[in-house]
This record gives C-alpha cells, sequence and structure tokens, in this order.
C-alpha cells in the first residue's frame, strides 16, 4: 500500500531579473533550470515531470506549448520526461508549484523541476500595457481600457478614502523593497530609495507614482521538488512544504463584494494555516506580490498579519529584515523585479535561500516558517505556500 | 493513514463542434462546464478544483488568466474555488486531465471539474495558419514559414516513400472519420465522404487534400472526475481511469531520430499499458489525435496497433465500428472537429459515452477498455490515458 508522501524542495535556482535584450525565453528558462538541478545535485534520469510556469508567451512571443519548448532545450527530451505549462496569468508560478506538489503527493512521480520564466522587455510602450491587460477581464475591463495600473489606482484610492490613508504607507512598502533588493544580487533595480523619492516620482496612475508599480521584466526561476522517499534514499537537505493551496475570485474587480479585500488570498491563507497548523504570529518572513504598494498593504491584512486598513502600522518598522514579520527580503516584485510566470517561482527560491540559511546579506535570523503568496492579476486567483523544516 | 485513491469519470458533457460564431470562449466552456456538472449529479459546493485546457486563447482572443475567466463565469468565484490552465498546446485537454487525475490521487481533492475551451473561428486565412503556428517551435520551425499542415505533409511524404504506402491509406483514416461523424451530433461535420471525394479534394500540402486536415474549430468539452470516497460516498456510477501518462519528444521535428515515429506517443503509451496492466490487444476502442490522417496511421503504429508501417492494413476494415479496434467512434479530429484545448477533453467525453453503453448509433459493442491518444502539433507532446470499468 501506497501512502502519501510529503514534498520537500531539494533545489533552486534564477537568472538575474531585469532586461535581459541578449538572452531569449527559452535561454532565460534553461538557465535557471540547469542552476537548481546543479544546486539540487540530482541527474536529469532523476527527473520524472517538468511544470513551465508562463503568463505571456502566447501573446508576447508567439510560442505556445511552453513546456514542450523548457524540455527540449534544456536536453531533457530524449528522455521523454512529460512537461505541462500551467498559466494562472501573474500566479503562474505558484499554481506550477501546486501542480508539482500535487504530482509527488499523487505518488506517480518523484522528483518534479519547476520553472518559471517571462520575455517581457522586448515589447514597449503601449503594446505592453495592451498584453499586460490580457491578465484582466477581457470582455467586462480591458475591452473598456483598463489596464493592469489604472485597476491598482482605483482599489487605492477607495481603500485611501474608506481608512484615510496616507500615499505614504503605500510608498513604504517600495522603500523596503529597495532596501533589500540591495542586497539581492540577482534583483533587477540594487538601489534604495528614500520615502521623499517614492513620494515624488512620476505620476502613473494616481495615487500610483512610478515607485509604486513594479517595474517590466525578463527573468526565469527554477526549483527541484522530491518526494521523501527520494530525498531519504539519497540522504538530501531540504525545506518542506507544510502547505499549499489557491483560490479564486471573480476576475472582474467589479463583481466583488469588496474592491480592497481579495478574498481569493484571504480564503488560501486561511486553508494554508490550517493545513500547515500554524498561526500568522509563528510566520518568520513573508514573499508578497506586491506588484502596486496597495496590494503589499491589502496582503498583509488579507493574510492575517493586520486587521483590515491598519497594515500601516506594519510598514516602518515591522516588515523590515530585522523586524517582526520581515516582507519581501528578496526584494520583491517592486525592487526584484516581476517577470509574470517567474514571480512565484522566484519567491521559492529566496524562501528556500533562507530557510537553508543561505541568504547572505539579507539573512532573516534563524527562521522557522516562511510564508509566499502569488496573485494573478486584481486578485483573481492567489496561491498561499507555507514552508518550514 | 490516507492512501491513494482510484479517480472515476462521473459525468460528462460537450458543446457542439463547429464555426460557433454566436457563442463566445466563455459561453462555450460555461455550457459544456454546466452539462457536465448536471451529468454527474452534482452541486457546486461538491467541487473542489477547476482546470482549464486551452492553447491559444493568448493569441487569438487576447485573454490569459484562463481559469479565472472559467470559474467566473460559471458562477463558482464566489466559492473560491481553485481554477489552472493547463496549456500542452492541441495536447492541453489531456494534459489538464492527468493534472485532474494527480490532484484527486494525491488526497488533497475529492471532486475536479475539466473544461476543454477554444474559439478558433473569429479569425481567418492567413492569420489564423500564423496562429496555430505558435505550436511548433517559433525559432526553428515557423520562423522559417513552417505550420502546421506543412510539417504533417514533410512527415506524410517521407512515410509513403520509405514504407511504399499509397494517398488511399491516409484517405480512409478521413473516411472513417466521417462515418462515425455521421452518428454524432456533436461533431462539426456529419456528411460522410468516399474515397473518391477524400482522394480527389482540394490540394492543402502534397501530399495532404483537404480531406486530411482537420477543420478550423470551436468548441468545449467538460468532464467531471472524483475520488473513490466520494462515488462510493454518493452511489455515484462513473468509468475509471486506469491509466494516465504524459511523455516529451523534441519539439522541432528536425531533431528527433525518425520523423514518422513519435517517440512520445510510444513512451506514453508503454507507461499507460503497463500501469493498466493491459495489452493493445485488450482495447475495445481508441481515440486518437488524427489532426492530419497520416497521424492517424502514425498513431496506429505507435500505440502498438501495428508495426511501423502497417497500418495501412487495419484502414479498410479493423478500425470500423464494428472493427477489431474501432478508431474515432465520434468521428475524430478530421470529422468531430478540432477545437484545440476541446479536443483532448472531448475524448474522454466520448469514451465516457461508450464505456457507459450510452452513445447510441454508433455505440461500439460491449466496450470494457477505451484508450485515449492526445497529442500535440507535431508530437513533441503525448498523453495516452486507458479508461475501463
Amino acid at each position: 500500500m501506497i501512502t502519501l508522501s510529503d514534498v520537500y524542495i531539494i533545489g533552486a535556482g534564477e537568472t538575474k531579473f531585469g532586461e535581459l535584450w541578449d538572452k531569449s525565453l527559452r535561454n532565460l528558462a534553461v538557465e535557471a533550470g540547469l542552476k537548481a538541478i546543479e544546486n539540487a545535485g540530482i541527474y536529469s534520469k532523476d527527473i520524472d515531470i517538468i511544470y513551465g510556469a508562463n503568463g505571456l508567451a502566447g501573446v508576447i512571443n508567439k510560442q505556445e506549448n511552453i513546456g514542450a519548448l523548457i524540455a527540449d532545450f534544456s536536453g531533457l527530451s530524449e528522455e521523454g520526461i512529460p512537461a505541462i505549462r500551467i498559466e494562472a496569468s501573474t500566479a503562474s508560478g505558484a499554481a506550477a508549484v501546486h501542480e508539482a506538489y500535487l504530482a509527488i503527493k499523487s505518488g506517480e512521480y518523484n522528483v518534479a523541476v519547476v520553472g518559471g520564466v517571462e520575455k517581457m522587455t522586448d515589447i514597449h510602450g503601449h503594446e505592453i500595457n495592451e498584453i499586460m491587460s490580457s491578465i484582466l477581464d477581457r470582455e467586462w475591463e480591458s475591452f473598456y481600457g483598463a489596464t493592469p495600473a489604472s485597476m491598482a489606482a482605483l482599489i487605492a484610492r477607495k481603500y485611501m478614502k474608506d481608512f484615510n490613508i496616507e500615499k505614504e504607507a503605500l510608498s513604504m512598502i517600495s522603500v523596503n523593497d529597495h532596501e533589500n533588493a540591495s542586497r539581492n544580487p540577482d534583483a533587477q533595480y540594487r538601489n534604495k530609495i528614500s520615502l521623499k523619492q517614492a513620494m515624488e516620482s512620476v505620476m502613473v496612475a494616481d495615487p500610483l507614482t512610478l515607485m509604486d508599480c513594479s517595474p517590466i521584466s525578463d527573468g526565469a526561476a527554477a526549483i527541484v521538488l522530491a518526494s521523501e522517499d527520494f530525498v531519504k534514499r539519497n540522504k538530501k537537505d531540504g525545506v518542506k512544504i507544510l502547505a499549499s493551496a489557491i483560490a479564486e475570485d471573480y476576475l472582474d474587480v467589479g463583481s466583488r463584494k469588496s474592491i480592497y479585500t481579495f478574498n481569493s488570498t484571504k480564503k488560501a491563507a486561511r486553508l494554508a494555516f490550517d493545513r500547515a497548523g500554524i498561526k500568522s504570529d509563528d510566520v518568520s518572513f513573508a514573499e508578497i506580490h506586491d506588484s502596486f504598494s496597495i496590494y503589499g498593504l491589502l496582503a498583509l491584512e488579507d493574510l492575517g498579519f493586520a486587521d483590515k486598513g491598519n497594515a500601516k502600522d506594519l510598514v516602518y518598522d515591522e516588515i523590515k529584515l530585522s523586524g517582526r514579520i520581515p516582507l519581501n527580503p528578496s526584494g520583491g516584485l517592486k525592487a526584484k523585479g516581476d517577470p509574470y510566470g517567474a514571480v512565484g517561482v522566484g519567491q521559492f527560491v529566496e524562501a528556500y535561500l533562507q530557510l537553508m540559511e543561505k541568504a547572505g546579506d539579507r539573512q532573516v535570523k534563524s527562521p522557522r516558517y516562511g510564508l509566499l503568496h502569488n496573485m494573478a492579476g486584481t486578485g483573481a486567483t492567489s496561491v498561499v505556500h507555507i514552508l518550514g523544516d
């Protein structure tokens, strides 16, 4: 009788995030994949299945069949290793990890490689805005001109009005991201920014300024997941996935009961905490999906670190690397970068480094549990993972 | 201690396949999904996870985030049910079933809905050809002008030369598809065609004529999968998934050892037969991926029903509904239709009807095992399922 296996992360790797004009979609995917495989110390014959996370290659690169592409270019096609692409918009990365987690738990596979990749900087100007809007509801939102930034601005306005929040609270999320990114060699922007710089940067969609918005990025990240059996047999060291949960909300923001409470995040967090058997107070650090600074505040609340309207109290000290709940030690989406399909997997790379205590200058002190929050677009899908040892 | 569950199909439904100009992507997905849910006799609160299969919405409909879209429009967002899109090009459908199968086997979910959808006829002429070519290797094949049809023609030429095969053998695959589709109310083309008509139809890519090529189609299909526990608790009738296997080959045909042996199909078939514990002789009917008639011959061989070069001996009598190995009782990709993301799920709808002995005029006599073969593009990915009771 086969029983359900625990699932471990035994290796991780990523490319630098940024404007990588000399690397193609497949270059990036393979670079990250090979780093993770090497880091895990496994061979290609050990790999049972590959999950590729990608949000936009169909639109940007005119390339579908991404799973096969990655397997091919990694030199793994000869072995016939199955490769499947998971698309859940900007949450594709963590959704792919969820699928790999299920694949190993099912007993059908022992070792899964999850690679997330996005190549976004080949297209510029209004065109990338139009393309990014494909993650919104095409018929009810983007058709009328809504973009991810304008939706975030709308949400921010209403939130700031109802809870009497100053713009400063939003900006502090970005200040913290840049502070941490300055210590992350893979980050797209390693410059620190002052609160004044963040507040006074150019307007994008009122009240959001440039420093409230994540950049357009290229990049890839990969991790290797393995069953308990494989870990024991091969004496591997790793980080355990204690919970993997996904939940959904309406795709169009207008259908939701509240535009600043992301029910998908709340539900996924509740499921994850239940499954892991821990509380938000137990979390040592969190990587959250702050594609816009407002989403950083909302995530802190919807994940249970603050009551609704109170995240502002955490943004000065508590979220620092030395604070009660270190937020985005990697630099987050604002400063590490936001290559859609790679973001969620990149969070795992950071959490793996943190929990293995290999995060160098940005190491959180003796972390026990890491929480990862990856979100699609304006909150239609949220994926929450809790990792530990 | 939780143990691994068997997985059952407890409901199935699909839209008509065809040129459905009055229905949008979401209309189609929801129509099929609701039919399957109603057929299964379950409620929305029973559904734990949704898998959406789609190949091209990013390119055609400028809509990514397909999982969330389907959940939303099905009225399931309120419950927060997770929804994930699986993309494996034209094998997206069966790949999504594989993921749902793993999800249930993992013990994390009890009931999964898999919906495949594609909306392809809104775009015409050379543009759809360009878009369909996104399933090939963009940098090594489609960039140079290769299309799915021209690649299939290349493969057919070499196969016909090496094994001295007449065009007639290819055409008989299409004749059989149309014969069966004439009995399927959901099929795009219900007209029977004669061998002469198939042979003399207009040339598309020499030696492939129009009747060797699957059409451009809209359509959606959905099935409901459930755990053994759910089936017993709710006294459901269903069809058991005995094996679910995926394998990969090089994305670009030029890298393969043989261009008319699809290693992905061979490997997935071997895995599936092993896992199900049956042989090809035991199969009562097969639904195979004949987007071009040549692929019908190759599938018969790579799946183990004939030796390489000998599929021609099966195409006159053996593949008929009354023959030894009834092929595509649904009408196959040529005549039932070829809406990319829906095709693989549609094969399950057919197999479910056949194995429940509810396939009406096209019922195969007392079937025991059904084999389903769904393939991506020119064979980069193959998914093989074996169903039984």
